[in-house]
C-alpha cells in the first residue's frame, strides 16, 4: 500500500540512503516528517540546505566549519607545537568531546588502504608533511583508528615524520582494538591521550 | 567542536526530532548529508517538501496516500463490506505486506486512552460507526494493538458496532510464527492455549 505513495517512498529513500540507516527506520523517519507541521518540516528541508551550502574543509586542517577556518585553527589557546593525525572530522569530535586535547589536528580523510586502492596521495598526508616542515610542529599524535589500516596509515606518517625531527606519538590502547574512535567512551579516550607512546 | 559548527548542529537537532533516533545516530546523518553532492542534497530536502505537501490523509478511511482517495479505497476489487480498523497507518502496512486481506480499512488515528486524555471525540471513531452505519459493512475486524489502551479500543468499538447489526471480530491472538514455546510470555500463551482450535 504505502509502496504507492509516491511523495513517501521516495523520502524514504532518501533516508536510506544515509549511513547506518535501514529499510525499516526509513520508513519510519519518512513517517515522522508525514506528521510533522509544515513550518517543522520546511525547516528540517532548510537545515539539510544550509549544513549543505554552509559546511566546508577548514584550509588549515581539514575539520569541518561553516567559518573560514575551524573552531580549532581560529582558537589562540590551542597548542600549535602539537598536531594530532586523525582519520576524519568524527575522530575530531571525539577528542574534543574529552576536553583534554590543547593542541590542534590534521585530518587525513581517509586512510591508506592499498586493498582499497587508496594510496597516500589519496589521503591528506603530503598536506601533514608540508605542515609539519614549514610550521613550528614539535610532537604528532597519530590518532588514526586502531585497526589494520589506522596502524599502517600510523606506521607510514611515523617513517616520513621522524626524518623532520619531530616527535611521533600514538594514541596508547586503552581503546579497544578493532572499534572506533566514534564509540569510544569519554574516559577511555581520555586515559589513550594521557598514555600516548613514541612509535 | 563540531557542537560549535551552528548549521551542523541544527540539522543533528532536526535529524534527532524524528522518531526513534537518538543523538549520536542523529550526528552522523548529518555527516552524511553534508558528505553528499549538493545536488543528493537538495534531492533530498526536496523530497522532504514534496511529501509534506502531497501527502494527506484520505477522506474516506484516514490511511495516507497523495491522490485523492488512498489506493485501498481507489481499488474496485477491495471488499468493501469488509472493514479492518487499525490504530494507524503503520498498522496498514504492516497488513498489506502479507497481501491477504481484500477488504478495506479505516485508520482511527490513535487509540483510546483516559490516563493521556484521549477520550473517543479524539479518534475517527465517530467517522467509523458513521462508515459502519450508512456503507454496506458486514464485518469489521478490529485489529488495534494488543496493549491495554488498544484493548480498551477494541472493547469500546465492538460496544457501540454491534447493536448496528454487524459481524466484530478481533485479531486472533496466539504464539508468533516460528518463535519457541520456551519464549512465549504467559500473557501470550494463556491466550494461545484459550484460543486453540480443533484440528
Amino acid at each position: 500500500m504505502a509502496d504507492y505513495i509516491e511523495s513517501l517512498q521516495k523520502l524514504a529513500e532518501q533516508f536510506g540512503r544515509l549511513q547506518g540507516v535501514g529499510r525499516k527506520s526509513a520508513m519510519r523517519m519518512a513517517f515522522s516528517v508525514v506528521e510533522m507541521d509544515v513550518s517543522d518540516a520546511a525547516d528540517f528541508a532548510a537545515a539539510i540546505m544550509e549544513a549543505k551550502e554552509k559546511i566546508h574543509a577548514c584550509p588549515i586542517c581539514g575539520n569541518l566549519t561553516d567559518e573560514d577556518v575551524c573552531t580549532v585553527c581560529n582558537d589562540d589557546s590551542r597548542d600549535r607545537r602539537i598536531v594530532c593525525v586523525v582519520e576524519d572530522v568524527k575522530a575530531v569530535m571525539s577528542i574534543e568531546k574529552v576536553r583534554e586535547y590543547k593542541g590542534v589536528y590534521h585530518v587525513l580523510g581517509g586512510v591508506i588502504s592499498p586493498v582499497n586502492g587508496i594510496t597516500p596521495d589519496k589521503i591528506r598526508f603530503r598536506e601533514l608533511i608540508e605542515r609539519v616542515g614549514n610550521d613550528d610542529v614539535e610532537e604528532v599524535i597519530i590518532a588514526t583508528n586502531p585497526t589494520p589500516d589506522g596502524e599502517v596509515t600510523a606506521m607510514y606518517i611515523s617513517k616520513y615524520l621522524k626524518p623532520l625531527g619531530v616527535k611521533v606519538t600514538r594514541l596508547a590502547y586503552g581503546i579497544p582494538v578493532g572499534s572506533d574512535l566514534e564509540y569510544a567512551d569519554e574516559v577511555t579516550l581520555g586515559r589513550a591521550i594521557e598514555g600516548r607512546r613514541d612509535v
